[in-house]
């Protein structure tokens, strides 16, 4: 950590500062230039607060030399990491195509699109049963029997499944759910965060909307120092003033996210966009930009027909996407 | 809410869609343009999948006449709110001064602080126990010791004290505490809301980072929609490009909402900006545009004097401020 | 453009407004629900001022159906434009590879970067002359030197060549110019725009740093209306929240470009970024969503052999890249 | 200058960059952590490209320790600079009160409405002649001819007037304009500033919708390194996600500007929440936080009184505004 001190800091105040430094256990060494003092703060800095170095009157700014997470990070952990979400391994060169409905809604319809999904190609089974929604008016979910619907379509196919959790406490109900997945509304949901380390559980972390990368490493950071290192993120759109796109996808999360950290990094283009038909053009980008894994909204029975320009692609639809992933694959495993 | 047509829909779907507003209980009214058609949906529509609707092939647009909430709109609600706070009222006139520490660290500290910044005019003591940090190697506050010790101040000082609460299992220990905050992070922690909804205690909503007034009306409603009408909305900085300030503090939200809603809204400057020489003119503005309250960082042993420029101020410069407000709110009394 | 006026609005103050839309050339359709009432405004609206109209004390809210833009809206040509660059065409399946250096800085650099690129299967070279800079004490360009220079490279090479206008009074200065770009800090300058619509030239216009694709738009309708339809679009990043890009590349851009407008898209990954090893996952993900080219910045001499890490790549970078461009060029022309 | 090296640069490497950063003129310091080595960079670095170190292979991260702005920095010129435009003094504890129409339309109309003002208490006039408009199709102004209605409205009461330049080519007809405004969308049109730098015209230059406080600052310097030090910053609302705001005022401006620069800072709540029933408490809220003055929309003619929601305030409205912001007003003379 770097901590530039104003011009005209007298000598009393940076002793007294020096003094509370070293008292946080830091060392600290002192680079003067002709109009300001560099404070270098070598040692374990993840506990200090920032923050509060910087609103001191004495100091011009402050910046962290090295980043606050660590278990995350690649520096310390150069080898991708890989995680097996019941039998499918997700990351390290392992593309996982995750698709399924928006919400779980019937027996015969998740059987329905989990066969339909299966036979094009996903590897794994989404499917909404607890449904955060901005208006406690709005349907909420199936909750316990969208699980049960879930677990079912997963005996008939033997695709894993992937589902929302938004409560610790319901975690009795997760337990045969092979891919846990915290919401982008969620992301620092500390509390939720904390308990979901404390298991062994394959997670899956959504960005949040508004927030930066370094914000998701950190959440992932909480996951991991409960001890569980078994974490998928996922790139979902963020806010922009773009109004076309319910989200704008940022894309270069993929890359940035891969040369930062060894987790495996996924893009879901039906949430980043909410509209249907740029679901292909995204995950074709998504795939050739070196994601892990695509996430799509896939529902067979669209109201009346008349859903056909939805987020949620049809089965046919999502088979011709799968195809075209596939293709874009092929040149990666050359 | 109005559902306009694509040039170019057929006869038949555009009778199917009726058919399937109409079995979702609407009054359909149809109004045809040269180019497009117009379908007012009458009834009630807070229960309508809008986003459905507007990704319908056939549809070119789709608006909410009517805003989605309605517990706190002051359409249905045309006198303002008055929260009472442990015998101290909010809102409708009533001008809320409240002030403390980010954390509670000791019992000298927070009583210390709660007997000055009472002498200073405030009327509500601020604290916190239960802290959400980024991190997980930061200070993660003294917890169930922290509401002790504030409890402690409050016998002292016969101030009723606000602290955050970060997850709904934690409520037995919130029995004495007269507001309850919900943090910036959890304003769309669902789960929480709703728990918070089901209690008769007095919450203090801050907007999320990110966050519309919109989507911070639609969290009270889950409050209110639960039977727990004692909200106090709280505007607290949002994140913008700009980086001098830690966040941008929306003063327009104050009359915006005051022209929404019946709730009382108070500002937080010490969070808004981040630097505690903004503290004194943004409290300014708040009071100036009609705030019902503020809520500022006090903090009575900078450590070892150097943290005068912390986002904090010290009771001195907490005095000062409230001297000015006061002089602010008499124009308003007059 | 739909009218929602609000519940109350009596029959005087709806037939005040609706004498005053008539006069404006509306033919005004009235549409009463329980609730509120409904006017459709028909005819041509763009000219109306639909601010105006929304901010009107009866009117609960206002909403065009149709788009403000009209010549580069794909509804009304809805097969893609061909813009021809010194004989190079973008566009309707022509894709571009636009490559070149930030700044021209001498004619041995800019000859050699020129011959690099287009042995690498560069169609077009860039290469700043007039450059925009936040500060003005940074380096401004060469200016007319420069553009000679890329002249003297245009004839050792034959490729065309792409340069910003900062002024229209340069005009002259760009006459032999085969692209002439305006850059994200000019996309709503529009004296520029308009001096540019009377012009024959092709123009690639660049979308600004916090500017949605309406006002991207309405910016290319500035140089149509003026009669100058040769426009490329180029997506150039965006501001967010993000800090380890530069930018965020908004890459659904491109395909919703593509619905809206006619024109051809192009995207730079350079720009977008801001990190030469970004280049190549953003420059892939371009071409896979089906971008009309990409626009890279290559120089050839980084200062000491230091500047790997710098936004431009190498030109054994890009040769690089451009090889894998083509790659996945292929899968589209199957 | 600060410049972070990664752990693992060689001595050779680190030698490289330190010759080529003595090449530009500049002194290098370097200190040895543990893990990084920090090179400190002492010297005039407002010509150094920060981006470009930034960029290297080697560098962890790069940091100004000084600001990039020299002239209007509070730093080097400690008092605040008071404008004189046209015998109203603003800054420095002068206050004004800029009023008058978006446009202007007729003699009769700016005539009426500078009277009106005026009996209020304004000092200054405002009216577009030339109008910035996102469409071609909107009404661009009167041009020269509002520029001679402007004149015709000083003759007749005194008032010092106010308009939009959008083109330095128009210079010559605004010869008898008191105060030169450049619009928020040619914040960053260095064409044009460096234009207005070399006249000795006072300046009112507008933060861009999206554009940080450092670049305005840089904007201003523009003007100041050209020799025109007669520069007045205003705030106007920056682009937020919020909707039910045209813009949001980031009132924290007023007192972080009065920080780093000397320049009067004013506000402009008309256009920075597009809605007139908002502009009085966001007026008072400028005035409580310390701005040097306020521009507020005023139009006599609302189109058949139908305007009274409009972002214009009727004349007998900003009466009730300027009564109140004297009121505040009074508690700083104090």
């Amino acid at each position: 950590m770097i901590t530039v001190l104003k011009p005209g800091t007298s000598q009393a105040q940076r002793d007294q500062l020096i003094v509370w430094l070293r008292e946080q256990g830091l060392d600290v060494h002192v680079s003067e230039g002709s109009d300001y003092t560099v404070l270098g703060l070598i040692g374990d800095t993840s506990h200090v607060d920032m923050d509060l170095i910087g609103s001191l009157d004495i100091v011009e700014s402050v910046k962290r030399v090295t980043e606050p997470y660590k278990q995350c990070s690649r520096k310390f952990h150069p080898e991708d990491t890989v995680v097996d979400v019941g039998g499918v391994k997700i990351g390290g060169g392992n593309f996982a195509v995750i698709a399924g409905p928006c919400s779980v809604e019937s027996e015969e319809q998740i059987i329905a699109v989990a066969k339909a999904v299966k036979a094009s190609g996903a590897t794994l089974l989404r499917g909404g049963a607890f449904k955060p929604r901005t208006s406690p008016y709005d349907f909420q979910g199936l909750k316990a029997d969208g699980i049960e619907l879930l677990l079912e379509a997963k005996k008939e196919t033997g695709l894993p499944i992937v589902t929302e959790i938004m409560n610790a406490n319901h975690l009795p109900l997760f337990e045969d759910v092979d891919l846990i997945q915290v919401g982008a509304r969620n992301m620092q949901n500390f509390e939720l965060l904390k308990e979901l380390g404390k298991t062994d559980r394959p997670i899956l972390l959504k960005r949040g909307l508004a927030n930066t990368l370094k914000e998701l490493l950190m959440s992932a950071e909480y996951i991991m120092a409960g001890g569980n290192d078994k974490i998928i993120l996922c790139e979902r759109g963020i806010r922009t003033f773009e109004t076309y796109t319910r989200n704008t996808l940022d894309i270069s999360a993929v890359p940035m996210l891969h040369e930062l950290t060894h987790l495996p990094v996924i893009v879901d283009p039906s949430h980043a966009t909410g509209l249907n038909r740029l679901v292909e053009p995204m995950a074709m980008a998504a795939a050739a930009c070196g994601a892990d894994g695509i996430m799509i909204e896939v529902h067979n029975d669209p109201p009346h027909a008349l859903c056909d320009g939805a987020q949620s692609l049809t089965p046919e639809q999502f088979d011709r996407v799968a195809g075209k992933i596939a293709g874009i694959r092929e040149i990666f495993q050359k």
